[in-house]
């Protein structure tokens, strides 16, 4: 069976980085498609394993030869999806995890409309700006824009496949875990499974 | 948050007996929404646990007072959904889980749109024929009945929304746990959770 394409979005905050960390020692049947952007790495992050880090330059070429699937401009900078990092996993048989932001995951129901997008909500707004002051890595000012920002991401939550509450980390990643296995399971993906029950499998 | 209803249906021999034994015993978030029938129990049922036994006129005045969900003749015997065992276990925000047979899951289909269907399949038709022997509690006439049953039933998968193969036991119950878990999950099932976000919540 192929792997599936599962698109992750979330609020600065709400945890999505731990949460992806924590799924990947907990499977080995999907793995991350890392994004690519312009934006400058923060501390800690390894280029190529959190994103793929280029120059403005860089990631305009790749656009004009067609090997950005989608691409958008967040608070500054360029974040986009290699369709390489995409292909690469879905050739192994493996599910692609892609971490994009909103309008990025509409771009992609759009392009792959059996792409299964999952949401991940902080408990509350209350939360979401405690856990952002917590960080420490961001100024006053960008806790301000990033909050401000939350507020208008989560109004596309609505047209995601999946919601999952970040309020317990082990829960949410269980969470994450039973949405991919049980996409796996959905009717709409099993025409071949039905098949091969030969006659009988189809009314 | 309100309890789910879902419906587990199978031809004979694909365990889903079994599979639910052990479902229970691994999660007290669902429970088992017991069904009438009018058949004989088999060895080792007991009445109220793995059906509610009822005579034939028992049944017939149950349907009279409204008292059955749905019901289905099938095999010569009545099988049906009792209300109050829905309702039982939805009051205590439980998901209910009932075992019906084709017909009874289409009709809960018709009355609940929002119901989650599940199918469970063997791993093929030789499987199949092979477990119903190795039971050992049904004649050569019954075993040939309920081939040819199950190759009508299977017709009927397409209109379920997942499909578990129950190949290995651990693995089929591991499926369902998801399947539950997931469709909790659903954008569709959370716009109470979407409006607790007020204003920003909804676009």
């Amino acid at each position: 069976m192929k792997g599936l394409l599962f698109v992750i979005s979330a609020p600065a905050g709400c945890g999505k980085d731990t949460i992806l960390n924590e799924l990947f020692k907990k499977t080995d049947t999907a793995g991350y498609a890392v994004s690519a952007t312009t934006r400058a790495p923060r501390e800690g992050e390894v280029n190529g394993v959190h994103y793929h880090f280029l120059t403005r330059e860089e990631f305009e070429h790749k656009i004009a030869e067609k090997e950005v699937l989608e691409y958008t401009e967040y608070c500054g900078s360029y974040y986009g999806t290699l369709r390489k990092s995409v292909d690469d996993l879905i050739n192994q048989s493996k599910d692609a995890i892609l971490k994009i932001e909103v309008e990025g995951a509409m771009n992609i129901r759009r392009m792959f409309p059996e792409a299964c997008l999952v949401f991940i909500l902080p408990p509350s707004w209350e939360v979401l700006e405690k856990r952002l002051r917590d960080r420490g890595t961001e100024t006053e000012e960008k806790i301000v824009e990033r909050t401000k920002q939350a507020r208008t991401e989560i109004k596309y939550a609505e047209n995601y496949d999946y919601l999952i509450v970040n309020d317990k980390l082990d829960e949410a990643v269980d969470d994450l875990l039973a949405v991919l296995r049980a996409e796996k399971l959905r009717r709409s993906r099993s025409d071949e499974l039905l098949n091969s029950f030969g006659e009988g499998g189809k009314a």
